[in-house]
């Protein structure tokens, strides 16, 4: 589904359908037919449909799409949902590309509901229909007059919207109507997505001249995969935000007794939404503030930031803010503070957060030339002024209103002229004072709260990195497939298995040029006496091999620190002994003999394949640090060197990794290497299921991989 | 300082003189007094003190303090630095008790300005007067219609504010403006502290009849041990509220930029707040609302928390958001979910959240019953409300306005009846709904946001249980100092060292009826073949015993896994040979020998006194935990056992204490009793500077200190 949104344009409906048009001011079907009137919808375009009336809300109604006899871009249909399948059987008759269906009581209310549903999607595919819903709460478009939800406060602006649940839009109209700074171009209710889905709108959107940016608040992803590569697509035209509800596993709970999506482990879906360049919000709540400075700010550098500030206070929670946030404050280079204690008064802290200690108390013009001169500054990306600042003329003296307008127009000018970010927390925000809105106006995001306009400049920061990111990745195809392994993956199959013994994941790995020390398979007790001395005369580990016993250890199937060809005997018998009694059934092919390795740090590495978002790779610290405290990072295949690296550098324990407690840095790039390598393996063979190298031991010069599981599907 | 705080109520002056009262409009012997005329401070109460002009402000004004001749319960001082402590020294002649010096130039501008700030303090004790700053921003008492800053707009209420930065108190006051929920009672500047300080204004508003909760906004705490035992008195009483700037090493250093202030470690700071029942919170944009509950809202039992919600989006939201927060989900009872079945329609979710599911878009009247019956149910301690509920009668139609008015009426009667906190988050907050603000009047918050509306009944549901905690806390007196101990001590002196010698801190210890193994100490070799066969059966560890070493490992001083005396004799050894080499001029006493000891998990347990907070401890897992992820807890001495206890349960990591991996939970009675023993020790010897426990083993049944260092001051 999804492959035709180009055909048509549903954000833009010139003629629309009304399918349960109603008089009766409680139905949708009046409120929806009284909002395109009041906005200025040509009346002559819109079509009521009801049987019993030939008139509703003032214009002649039909008693069916089938009788208006002129071409209609757009059905909304508000009636019960058993009459939904012959509706849009009959909007298919006459053409109409396109029906909202805000109709409740389909797929999200039980088998009948479903059945329901399905009898429309058929009429709908037959008829070239596309659906946006079932039990949607429908759609509008600011720019074109289309508000189809009947909500009458929405600010025009640039922001559009696609969400998974109505009441959330209703919180960011009004948050938006309070902080006015931005408005919307267009909402999509997703509903059900029985045939249009996530993807299909954030394609729509970014088509949209309208909208600059869009925000997704989103439950789950029915197809993941899919979403990735369109959202990444849409990135790189524009900002893409992205709010997931179901955080937590209760959330989940909540969120799909309500939606029925899959929810996905957040984490992963973090990571991966964060890999394709989606700016994913802590809380719906900050939507508006850091749309608002995604579309007015320039693309920054880096993140040094520079604070600029009329109060210790302000000045001392913004750093705290910003350095929580991985923001770096930035150093002022000689000149820049220079040229600031020229201005400034010998108190004034010209260190970062620059003070300027009472300086601009009479007069703001100081605040403009301090914009400036830190502008100048190569090592400045981002300007953040906090404090009072617009309100000065409010606490001081009214007669500095006028400096305040001409400093602002001043911050204006020189943030166009250096183009890079500059943003503003001012206490006087919400007072929507005038030298605010001027500043608002030309470009500079301001702010109630310090946090908030930490979070808005850490958000233009990650943007523009992302953008920088994705511009510079390349297409990664799949490997040449070796025979010999496919070979490998045809006997597993063949022999009913699903795993690989560890001998055979070792030399899968091995054929795709990933090192691995030499095994020795023992099938029997004689062949440990043809054992070559390279192998007898160094420390090795013993493991049993059984296509039926996956937990070697927990079967005691695992000796270490073995050495010399009679205590290599003495581990076969002891795990010959242990693993029969361990199960008795259990096919067992003999043991594998392996020398020990170097110590280092451990590492785990895996790969599996997530039902919506496809092969994913996950790397983490081995032990504790995965399982007590969840310090892993996931990346979508394909995974590319530099993402490689991002998530070696990611984690919490990445400073183990970089010589921490004495220890030598570890081999960076071999890491990097053999995650590219796990992510092309499965790009490569879609019959694996899961890959699971634990532990992985990284030492500075190089590393190895102690254990191999791999599973096929 | 600040003992005599009881003894004149600074807060509540009757009359006021203005000294370096003035006509000029931006002046703020100017402000304050049309401040003072406007709120209707008696006008013959207000003395303008200037020797150049004989009217101020239409009053007459008088040359000096002396001339008055009436009393004068508080003088405001705005004159030059300079002039202040001949002022003071006046305000001492005519018996005023109390000068708020507004003035800056004092120790926070250098040496010049300490001077002048000690010979103001010299003249403040000899006559005296107490002093609020100087380098203030003044105080103001709303009720009192005593508002020495000159703000226009504060709203009179509840709230109590002691700052140490002047534009956080204009953020407050405007975003309390803006959200309508909470007042001020006061507002006390501290400056520089010289005199009065921060825990005197803790005590004089824990007093205040007008102030129901105290909200603090601190850089740093020159005395934080005496804050901490009066802020643990007045949380008993009212709630206290604390923002730390500074929590970052960079905050720390733009905050000490601008008050000089000394910054400890946030995280100890944290903990420490935390321990004495400050509610501690994450930014100051979040005060209004947390002060709001936390006046309004009865304590609550526990953190179980039930969600009734109008729409899917803000209950999963609001699950996402309490799980993240450490809330609790409630378990419905079988009971609730048949009443709430009763009155839902089917497709209703009536599990927690409780989804109305469209029951209330035409009569309000159902959401109350379901309040009723959430708050009958005894697993729910707290209920939240979420979605649109107030607005109904916007989104939907206007003729619902009396259900929604009828349904709040009942919601207040019932959260009083059942007595638990019951809080609401609504989009619709900012249009201030009538059934919003009668909730609001009748005693339930409201919230525009879902995370504020969570952070507000966490805070609800932390105050509770501090304050039974509080309750519960007993006296820990001092131990009786054992001799041996004490003249161990007193050698250690006399020998002109500082750290005890490993086998003296285990004598330390055992005196103290900490369970040690035995050690044998080694101070020629021919004391090896005297050693008992308990010790050299067993494995055994040899380690160094040099005053001038305290790195026993860095200088090869330490052998792990030795048997027999042959082994020992050989360590004993090495151990002289690589100390000598380390530093060839160390003392060096011999070695001492110790049974290795079993295994379990190694934790770190430390004390030391904090410049600010006096004696603390810490406590946290072994080597990368502490040093990687700094997941340690800290709590001030006295350590009571449940504070150990929480200790223990408050890091990251406490899940590997209680069986994660397959082990067997730690004995944590053990682990408790060590801690406590630990703090009283610290206690009870004011010479130790530091006890370093690292690591102690601790098991399932008990605990062994494999390493100890005691440091003397």
């Amino acid at each position: 589904m999804g492959e035709n949104t180009d055909n048509f344009s549903f954000l833009e409906p010139n003629t629309i359908a009304v399918v349960g048009a109603s008089n009766d001011p409680q139905k949708r079907g009046y409120q929806a037919i009284e909002r395109l009137k009041q906005d200025g919808f040509p009346l002559s375009k819109i079509y009521p449909i009801n049987p019993k009336n030939s008139e509703i809300c003032g214009l002649k109604a039909y008693a069916s799409v089938l009788d208006v006899g002129e071409a209609i871009d757009l059905a909304l249909v508000c009636t019960p949902a058993k009459t939904v399948p012959q509706v849009v059987e009959d909007c298919g008759k006459v053409g109409i590309p396109c029906c909202v269906v805000v109709s409740a009581g389909f797929a999200e209310e039980g088998d009948i509901g479903k059945a329901i549903e399905n009898a429309m999607l058929e009429n709908a595919k037959k008829s070239n229909v596309r659906i946006i819903g079932p039990n949607t709460n429908g759609m509008f478009n600011t720019h074109k007059n289309v508000n189809l939800l009947g909500l009458d406060n929405v600010p025009k602006g640039k922001v559009g919207i696609i969400s998974q649940s109505g009441n959330i839009l209703l919180s960011l109209v009004n948050e938006a109507v309070i902080n006015g700074n931005v408005g919307f171009s267009t909402f999509i209710g997703v509903g059900n997505q029985s045939d249009l889905n996530i993807s299909d709108y954030v394609e729509a959107l970014c088509e949209d001249e309208y909208t600059a940016c869009i925000f997704i608040y989103a439950e789950g992803f029915k197809d993941g995969k899919k979403f990735l590569s369109t959202v990444k697509k849409a990135v790189s035209k524009k900002p893409v935000m992205l709010y997931k509800s179901g955080r937590t596993q209760q959330g989940q709970i909540a969120a799909s007794s309500h939606t029925g999506a899959l929810a996905a482990d957040y984490k992963m879906t973090h990571d991966v939404l964060r890999q394709a360049g989606v700016t994913v919000l802590d809380k719906t709540a900050n939507m508006a503030c850091i749309a608002d400075a995604l579309i007015k700010c320039p693309k920054a550098n880096g993140r040094r930031v520079a604070v600029l500030t009329d109060g210790g206070g302000h000045g001392t929670i913004t750093v705290d803010s910003l350095v929580r946030e991985g923001m770096e404050l930035a150093e002022l280079s000689d000149q820049t503070v220079k040229k600031l204690q020229a201005i400034l008064p010998p108190t004034a802290n010209t260190m970062n957060p620059v003070d300027v200690c009472g300086q601009t108390d009479r007069d703001a013009t100081p605040s403009a030339q301090c914009v400036e001169i830190l502008l100048q500054d190569p090592n400045i990306d981002i300007v953040l002024i906090t404090g009072m600042w617009g309100g000065f003329h409010i606490r001081f003296s009214s007669d500095m209103l006028e400096s305040e307008i001409k400093a602002a127009n001043a911050i204006i000018d020189c943030a166009q002229k250096y183009n890079k970010p500059v943003l503003m927390q001012s206490l006087y925000t919400p007072e929507q004072a005038q030298p605010l809105m001027i500043l608002r106006e030309g470009g500079i995001p301001i702010y109630m709260h310090v946090e908030t306009c930490v979070f808005a400049a850490k958000a233009v920061a990650n943007y523009s990195a992302d953008c920088k990111k994705l511009a510079k990745e390349k297409e990664y195809n799949t490997l040449n497939k070796v025979p010999k392994v496919q070979s490998l993956i045809d006997t597993v199959y063949q022999e009913k298995r699903t795993a690989l013994l560890e001998h055979e994941g070792r030399d899968f790995l091995r054929h795709h040029n990933i090192s691995m020390t030499n095994e020795f398979v023992i099938e029997n007790e004689s062949q440990i006496n043809s054992l070559p001395e390279e192998i007898t005369k160094q420390t090795v580990a013993v493991k049993l091999l059984s296509e039926d016993i996956l937990h070697k250890s927990e079967a005691k199937g695992v000796f270490l620190n073995v050495k010399g060809k009679d205590e290599i005997r003495e581990a076969y018998k002891h795990i010959l002994q242990n693993a029969k009694s361990y199960n008795h059934d259990a096919r067992i092919l003999g043991v594998m003999v392996v020398p020990m390795l170097e110590s280092g740090v451990e590492v785990i590495l895996g790969a599996y394949r997530d039902e919506s978002f496809g092969p994913v790779v996950m790397f983490g610290l081995g032990g504790v640090f995965v399982e007590v405290f969840e310090d892993v990072a996931f990346r979508s295949v394909p995974v590319s060197p530099i993402e490689a690296k991002a998530m070696i550098n990611q984690i919490h324990a990445s400073a183990l990794l970089h010589g921490a407690r004495n220890t030598k840095p570890i081999d960076e790039d071999a890491l990097t290497e053999l995650i590219f390598s796990i992510s092309a393996i499965m790009q490569t063979y879609p019959e694996i299921k899961e890959i699971d190298l634990n532990p992985v031991i990284v030492r500075d010069d190089g590393l190895d991989i102690a254990d191999v599981r791999i599973i096929l599907g």
